[in-house]
């Protein structure tokens, strides 16, 4: 720490993402990627915007790219903010919507960005406890002084929390704004976008870094009412009129439109999922029903720390946070049929140990 | 304004970037972009990385780049930090070295972003008078209470000042960071990047924007001692892992590592920059001796404002400020020799009307 370090830099606690290794045959799953690669459209309109045009600055107002993601989701444009992965958006939400003095709520078990967000705009939280099966009491989120937020479906833990219960929360936060970070969503079973249109207090984020495949083009959008579309974009025109590049722009454009490749590849990684968690079921694991691309999972004699390092050992990365009540859970992405065959091989090999 | 946003969002007084017209056969002299393409050798880059591995997340380190960068500059890659684009670094600035309560000072004529960051992140403001010749009176940013910041050259002015000045501003600022905003450092003589080794007050900021026709791409880098370089990496790890994708990356590395390629262009935009002051000289325009790739020009006979008018009903953008004291000045980047002639040409026309 330094003398010339404003109080904001000295008491951030900066968010540590999961490993990024550069290294063939690696089997990566502990940062919930695609494992397959992005539309052929996608590449083919990247691939026709790398160019002279790359010295012009691009849209500041991301016309293109917004009305494409409005059209899939049957709102307007002006219900639409487009932002460098949803980590940027929840950064300008946090920056819009809560406020130093009033205790936002979020679980205690969630996203481990939230807190950091909180503690370098100084915005003070209260965790809600999850119940022993890892769901959320929704009552628990009644009331809030500063606002809401929740990743649906929940992360680490996979599960979905219906649009009843959001329901009742938007109801009991009416001065408040209560942000539902949909990161997983496609791999669940509906949105809260269409709450969108009844609650002015309801902001979605989702993001193209998960189901479309984009994770390396940095590219979130949210969906809400006009009123808070445009606090976002006050938020992001205070800070950087730019922050998607022009290949970021037409990659993600291309992706919301190819409609088709993006419910075939997440219709294989649920169907690749559903037969992970069964045959890690049979082998003894504890497998929350999963709502995403990715599986959160814990054995009665196999610890979760000693199962990290091991599969570590043989290049298969998944992510462990180490920390209680989930540090005896790894979390598990999902990868193509046949990197799960190597992994859940690599288990069995444990387990005969 | 609604009842949902935060205090920050209500004091937000964003900032408007300079028209982005879609239009065919505009000539565009507003925005200070290059008017030559990127590098082949860029263009090769990112081909290359257009392909399955957008699936993946970039390098949250961003290695790679920062060793081109460090060894262009002669410095370490600790010394180094890349953003999207120079503007958010700005931002990250803003909150890791200024803090609420003790005011910063930067010129009254400056980069219209500055005071957007002060208003967002509550950092007070002073701003010092450049002379009636628009140079900077370097004692005047002496012992500054929270720091300094100023873009070198000066924007839309175009002066340069020299190291020895910058070295006097850094002396009598010891306790304090003094930002040096480089954006158009490359068509001026020389960088203050050799004066991080002997004064760790001192980040300078350079972009890919300008001299490296990247404005598409977003991509800028921050150059200075390893505690302010950490300030800023706790920033942007507060706040988006990832804000430069792979696409960027490979890009910014291709460009920074072409260094024939970068000579060419840049000396060729400052002859065609000469070559258009002695014009503008000849046609009565008062014009500062630029070290940027725009110039900033009156005339006492031709208001700024009708010239603008006019200039863009003939499809060629200019940048119009409109406020005093620089209310009869337009600033005109620097375009190809073409694009400055028709220009020149629409000038000769308008003042023999």
């Amino acid at each position: 720490m330094s003398k010339l370090w404003s109080s904001m830099a000295k008491r951030a606690e900066p968010y540590i993402p999961g490993e990024q290794i550069n290294k063939e045959n690696i089997i990566k799953l502990n940062t919930n990627e695609n494992p397959y690669p992005p539309s052929p459209k996608v590449i083919e309109a990247i691939a026709a915007e790398v160019g002279d045009q790359l010295r012009l600055y691009p849209s500041p107002t991301m016309d293109g790219l917004r009305a494409s993601i409005a059209e899939y989701n049957n709102v307007s444009q002006q219900n639409v903010f487009v932002g460098n992965g949803s980590d940027e958006i929840l950064a300008f939400s946090f920056m819009a919507f809560f406020e130093p003095g009033k205790p936002i709520l979020f679980p205690d078990i969630t996203y481990s960005f939230y807190p950091v967000y909180a503690k370098v705009f100084d915005i003070p939280y209260e965790t809600i406890p999850l119940r022993e099966n890892f769901t959320m009491e929704t009552e628990a989120f009644f009331g809030s002084q500063g606002g809401v937020i929740f990743p649906n479906p929940n992360a680490p833990t996979s599960l979905y929390l219906g649009l009843q219960d959001i329901e009742a929360i938007l109801q009991h936060n009416q001065d408040q704004v209560v942000i539902v970070d949909e990161a997983y969503i496609d791999f669940a079973t509906e949105s809260a976008v269409s709450l969108t249109k009844k609650h002015d207090n309801l902001l979605v984020i989702q993001t193209m870094s998960k189901s479309r495949a984009l994770a390396g083009l940095r590219v979130g959008f949210a969906i809400g009412n006009e009123q808070l579309i445009e606090a976002l974009i006050r938020m992001k025109d205070s800070f950087n009129s730019y922050p998607v590049d022009r290949l970021a722009l037409a990659g993600a454009k291309a992706a919301m439109e190819d409609v088709t490749y993006f419910q075939e590849m997440t219709s294989k990684i649920i169907t690749t999922r559903e037969r992970t968690i069964k045959s890690l079921s049979a082998l003894g694991f504890h497998v929350l029903p999963s709502a995403t691309n990715f599986v959160f999972a814990s054995h009665d004699t196999l610890s979760a720390k000693v199962l990290y390092g091991h599969l570590r050992q043989q290049d298969i990365l998944v992510r462990y946070f180490g920390t209680p009540p989930i540090d005896n859970y790894v979390r598990i992405s999902i990868g193509t049929d046949e990197e799960m065959d190597e992994f859940l091989n690599e288990i069995k090999s444990v387990l005969a140990k």
